[in-house]
């Protein structure tokens, strides 16, 4: 954040990015442990494996998601960059409560 | 979250919420107490008017923004539900310059 903060581009940039359609909920499920594509789609009622795929995408591009394809298995894992999203998801989940419905 | 940190809607909706396009500059700008239409708009370089309208009319619609005219002049003010999203705004900055550039 500027020191007064006003606009920031990289608060700006990182905001979008998480908030994103599906992509919240997508490094939701990867934070509680999912880590293969079928069992991250699973965790997310309604996403189609079109946007899923482009989202575990941009999230790889950003590095907050490293694909590990070891034999026939491949899986999706946050990268230090991403676990460190921790504290805005548990800040997210704690409003959305708070306030659920109102 | 649900008890597993799995999907959950409200979860969902906050997220995205505050990470439509130009929605985080907004609330930045408002948090850092810009509360006229035309502090808000100077403090954020690249909006269009059109796109501020529709983000104040968002946010106002979803309880986080009130508008409080008073004679002629206008001012649009965080409510307490809007004023409660400090902490994810304060973690979505810290993430933002500690991965800057990364």
């Amino acid at each position: 954040m500027a020191e007064d903060g006003s606009y920031c581009p990289y608060f700006h940039h990182t905001i979008e990015l998480i908030g994103r359609r599906w992509t919240g909920a997508v490094l939701l499920a990867m934070a509680s442990g999912r880590s293969s594509y079928s069992e991250i789609r699973d965790a997310i009622p309604g996403i189609s494996d079109r946007l899923l795929c482009e989202r575990l995408k941009e999230l790889e591009l950003q590095g907050i998601v490293e694909r590990c394809v070891s034999g026939r298995s491949t899986t999706y894992d946050l990268t230090q960059k991403g676990r460190s999203l921790q504290p805005i998801l548990d800040a997210v989940s704690e409003h959305a409560h708070a306030w659920a419905g109102r």
